[in-house]
């Protein structure tokens, strides 16, 4: 698509790391791929943190995404759990930033309202919604219709975010 | 020195991460450098992180450690805070381990009694025994000295760490 924008939605977990891309020209949608970076856990965390950054620097060089979106992590976990997921978080929000690419995060709510129309459901939901507005999107994890999701939320957001990240960058 | 090994220890943190230097050969120790690098918090979280980024990537550039040792944070505070810290620790990790270096991580109680002699103590004290252990030691923040005291840990223990990480890594 011409003049069309490449977003990439990440959804971060040291265990898998959901990414998706889809294009939005106007009020089109286009997916184009989607997938799971797993980190090995049996390696050590730094090891681990560098699976996620190549395989996550490896997306970006095959796709060439124009923004990048993550969750605003919904933190109602233990604390053990909460900063392994912030240090995978770190290195999804760190490699498209290194890119150059804007990264604009989302609410799990807004996200949510984005492909469900409302503020709460669960991954299923989530997934069959993905399928309705994208009928060719495939994904292998619900990691990775997650991404897809915070796609899609960025696409209907993105005006707005890219205007307030400018702002700060500014 | 020759043959001696170069440490960097980090202090991971949003605002502040302190970094410090030392070289060990036998049962000596000496100071290399340390200091503080700082994000800026009016910037967005995806920028502040690549601040912490260039500023780990261009110490390790300048100082060329062989080795990386990082503090296992201690979670007791909000998910919030947890989560920022854990963002900061997954970039503080990953900059050392995409250069090479094997990181090893050491729990606060075992920095302390590196540097103290006993696991517990406060700032101020680990500052003044870094101070006594390496009378040439300068630091610009607590941060800085923390970075310092991990470093000294890891002088400790790496034998033991580096076979450890390897087994890991074959």
């Amino acid at each position: 698509m011409n003049g069309a924008i490449r977003i990439i939605g990440i959804d971060p977990g040291l265990r898998r790391t959901g990414w998706g891309i889809v294009e939005t020209l106007g009020n089109s949608l286009r997916f184009v791929a989607s997938g799971t970076v797993r980190s090995d856990d049996k390696a050590a965390l730094a090891a681990r943190l560098c699976q996620l950054h190549d395989g996550l620097s490896e997306i970006l060089r095959a796709q060439l995404p124009h923004e990048a979106a993550v969750e605003a992590t919904f933190v109602n976990r233990d604390a053990a759990a909460t900063l392994k997921l912030g240090q995978a978080r770190g290195v999804a929000m760190l490699v498209p930033a290194l890119a150059g690419l804007l990264v604009a995060e989302y609410a799990p709510n807004a996200v949510k309202k984005a492909v469900i129309g409302v503020g709460h459901g669960d991954k299923k939901q989530i997934a069959m919604m993905v399928k309705v507005l994208m009928p060719k999107a495939v994904f292998d994890s619900e990691d990775a219709a997650d991404a897809l999701a915070i796609a899609i939320c960025h696409a209907h957001h993105r005006g707005s975010a890219v205007a307030r990240l400018a702002a700060l960058a500014g």
